[in-house]
């Protein structure tokens, strides 16, 4: 441990200026942010209200917020110094996306952009939709986790939104490709707009897989199995939470509840073999992670009127893969010449499942017998294959390019030199009250 | 830390002598409760059934049962000694409450205290009316928590139920004031109720604010923000369980949600941005309790259609407020003649955020076009903002003179010398078999 | 502490030599059941479709999955030195035994096993019922946690749907019991299983009570919570679940809510007191547990429309039955010639809980003026209590044999030396990459 602060005299100081920094830059940005979105709600929203919704959408809602905020949030805790700020960050910035991806994601949907109507209006579904996107940002933001000061982190996720709306848009209403969970949409586009940015934000040597802080202990790694026991129970309400609309038929929904419970328990079960096949001990990272890769693969397909054992074989593949991922492709990738630093994973568990998710949702279009009996979704037909194709591409695309120029811009507009050294990486103590003090007083 | 055994020879057998009293005063007390509240339930209730109610309520129930229970209950175990007592007294005295208000609200509502009827019907809305209550003692209790006996507690907290009742009558029945989410009724309340017993209950030199175990540690920190979040995403549950009826129209009960939803996200980010703002770091006080202050806030108004922005402006308030009461407020009032100790600060949570709820629920009664478009809800018309004042008054002043009343009496019935010194605040090796001796072992 | 590495050279290589056999043992097992798994599903299964059920049981589904993967996977993390197992396995097996679930309680319930019908629909109910089985075997776990290998403890649950579907059909189709909440054919049958079974598994002279990572310290304690306080807050839809059918009436599963909620807020009160009364302080076993109680035992009976204060009275009996197993029982049982091992104490929340659920069931079929107020449920009729009684006994009878055979087939069939010596039990060194080094690197 060269890094602690009897060893390192310089940490104290270099805490204190930091600390000080919060309020000219990070609250500031706050409340700049939120007086915005105050004065644009004001010109531009209102209340919708058609009867039934509540009972309709008001439990997935929350379902899909538990996940966002419990799941995510938790999840992110695994950092056996960074508890506070993975839960605490994750909080803040999921509620400033989902102001922003109301204004941002309503526009785009509801015509504002192009003149058709003069103000959104607010429903159930669109907060949903604003939940989704403040997801896809917790996963970017789960690339760069410890490596950011909270500005610099702000900055990244609120650049984010408004491509999201746009890539949103394109996928759905012009290419009809199908997404209805968001491997590609939400899963991919997070994890490789938060890839993209973590190859600017964060780079100090020693700062990545083997900085001392940068790991779990048994205590932590318990508060994150909170955050994937979320996830996992409540996925199936993510694949299908407009999956329906009240008075429709739910028959769309069941699909994607029965195919994400199939393809979640095959992928909790191929993960448990792959870890202690691969490391011959059961590994946690594994286990909090590729664990739910069946519900990220399953996205795309979920609506789809699948043979059961092909949700079990999505789920099969994806937990391999991302077991596969972590043990092997994440050492590569941050040994190669990208040197690319991938805190929690996320290209394990949302960008290789969200590609395979698109790959298979592909696949599946192209089988004749699926596609005849899934007629009604596949709107365009014997070329959907190619439209679904054409979503992952342009989703890939799109997060690479904004993820690269939101990174250079918050690692370059260094506002009172606000980027970290490597020995505050990954540490509570830099930007919280807590910690230190209280746990000598034990 | 001058207060440990090692130090401190006395602890030992006082803690011996106190545990050797939960016997004859708290296992007592509780067996004579149980059975007063079987035989008043055998003699006057009954069953209700009414169609529809299950799927209508029981989601409803469920999310408020979750706020209470695991929402209350974690977010009191931030104290770095006293996280068994904090989870396991909010789990014991919240069931308490809750078998008691059935009959206290019951038979107030019911029309029995009148003699209007001979038994008290139950169903799921008097089972969320009666988790209420809990809600609202658990606000009283995070008042006092760690300064008082476990006996203590619990009668502070069977007296408030009746009070609880006739002030809920006196609102709702006789002002037919607005406060579907009881940011009078059930957070005013239950926090001045405690304040004022706070004012008799725990007063032991050098156990306030200074005491070296009322704080928190990282670990503590983190288990209290399941709390934190569970409250947060539940909270639109919580002031719209009973904004619609089976059968009804569910336009109010989209308003609580949505409002609700919006002025929690603004209090959210109102309360980040203050923390920073007013300490340069960021703290998981304010963090774990602010960013909850404006679903208190909207909880009045919450079944009115308002512009978005309007609720936007009430988290935002709220958010900034309560963290003002955190840094300035408490330690003016615990450093004032009055020495007013509040462990968990529910001045600022629920105290301040609550008159704020009702005095901004008589501010919308009072602008003309708010009222006009929420005519069928404002009973007492272009008065009605008045009766949202009297509401709110009638509420601080019944809860400050039961609390006062109740702290009194807890303290001056000081059954076999139960009174706690102050090295045995805020430490769970006093009541419970596990702690030290397991600690040791490591 | 005689057994920690310094003092223990040989740990060290028997650990070594142990986390090499999770390869060919446990990895090779899982990979082998789920190729089984994919390939049955791909020959007899098909997804299901009736409109409305995604609104009337994904809800339930959802609460019953939460309780048995956080609500059981946290009440076992108690223990202070395998909280990963714990809470990782129980995910683990719980998906395994769900996937197996579906295909034997399905051909069970669907007459595949008489050949009435070729393939296996899969609904939301029967994902209902095969995560009760999960439920089932989750407590069967309890009894042999920390004792036994992945690899064993898998085969033992394995083995044991099969049988777990022959009783549920046996008590419900055959001799048409009432066990809505599955007092007898869950609860009693997953605790008898695993008893049975624990008196051949994990039988290393010292690994009982006395062990000294058999117990728990705070912090442990209070993740130990978030399962107790889940699974008491859910544990009325466990109950009432399937307690109404999409279209139809309500009310028995209004009964089912009504009756678990009253008992299990007994079951608490009565908990603490007789916590209080037998040990003079609080005592987190008996927390975590007893307050439970109530659940379990009035699962049989709870559809039944019964006066409020019988449904106190079963909360009540066991709270106290279960406190006093804790205190009296457990420790007669370890100490008797049977040497009965049981970590979780699952005798006392779902062994005597249990049969006490299925005794109440048949003495409310046998009390005239209960049976008659509910002469729809009691296909029976006046014989239904003997029913009760045969179902109770044919579940214990074949519980105990099942567990017994499984017990000794895990223990015999000891692959590459797999049988653990008393300082591997209750440790998560023994298999997973984490802990040591991390915690010696604080």
């Amino acid at each position: 441990m060269a890094l602690n602060d009897a060893e390192s005299p310089l940490l104290g100081s270099h805490a204190g200026k930091l600390a000080w920094q919060l309020r000219p830059t990070f609250a500031s940005s706050l409340a700049a942010i939120l007086v915005a979105v105050i004065a644009t709600y004001a010109v531009i929203t209102e209340l919708a209200y058609e009867d039934g919704h509540v009972s309709h959408y008001w439990g997935f809602l929350v379902h899909v917020t538990i996940m966002v905020y419990v799941g995510f949030g938790f999840l992110m805790t695994f950092l056996r110094k960074y508890s506070l700020s993975a839960v605490g960050l994750n909080f803040l910035l999921s509620a400033v996306v989902t102001l922003l991806a109301v204004l941002c994601v309503g526009a785009m949907q509801q015509g504002l952009v192009f003149g058709e109507k003069a103000s959104i209006t607010i429903d159930l579904p669109l907060l949903i939709d604003a939940t989704f996107a403040a997801g896809s940002a917790m996963i970017s933001f789960g690339a760069v986790l410890g490596r950011g000061t909270p500005a610099q982190l702000l900055w990244m996720l609120v650049l984010m939104v408004p491509l999201y709306a746009v890539n949103q848009y394109i996928v759905f209403e012009h290419f009809k490709a199908l997404d209805i969970g968001g491997s590609m949409s939400i899963h991919a586009f997070g994890a490789y707009y938060g890839l993209a940015a973590s190859l600017w934000v964060g780079l100090a040597p020693g700062g990545g897989a083997g900085h001392p802080k940068n790991g779990a202990m048994p205590s932590s790694d318990v508060t994150a199995m909170v955050g994937t026991l979320f996830l996992w129970m409540l996925w199936p309400s993510f694949n299908g939470a407009l999956g329906a609309t009240p008075g429709g038929t739910d028959i769309w929904q069941w699909h994607c509840i029965a195919n994400t419970v199939l393809s979640l328990t095959a992928s909790c079960v191929a993960a448990f073999a792959a870890s202690a096949f691969f490391t011959n001990k059961l590994d946690m990272v594994h286990i909090q992670n590729a664990t739910l890769a069946g519900g990220v693969a399953i996205g795309s397909s979920a609506s789809l009127r699948l043979p059961p054992a092909a949700a079990l074989l999505v789920g099969t593949a994806a937990g391999v893969l991302s077991v596969v991922g972590y043990v092997k492709g994440s050492p590569a990738l941050e040994g190669s010449g990208l040197a690319l630093r991938d805190t929690c994973g996320v290209h394990n568990l949302h960008g290789l499942p969200g590609v395979l998710g698109g790959l298979a949702s592909a696949l599946f279009s192209a089988i004749p017998h699926i596609a005849s009996a899934n007629a009604a979704l596949l709107v365009r037909g014997d070329s959907q294959w190619m439209w679904q194709l054409a979503g992952l591409g342009t989703t890939v695309g799109l997060a690479l390019a904004g993820g690269t120029a939101a990174g250079w811009l918050v690692s370059s507009v260094n506002v009172l030199g606000q980027e970290l050294p490597a020995e505050m990486y990954y540490d509570d103590e830099v930007f919280w009250a807590e910690g230190k003090e209280e746990e000598e007083a034990e």
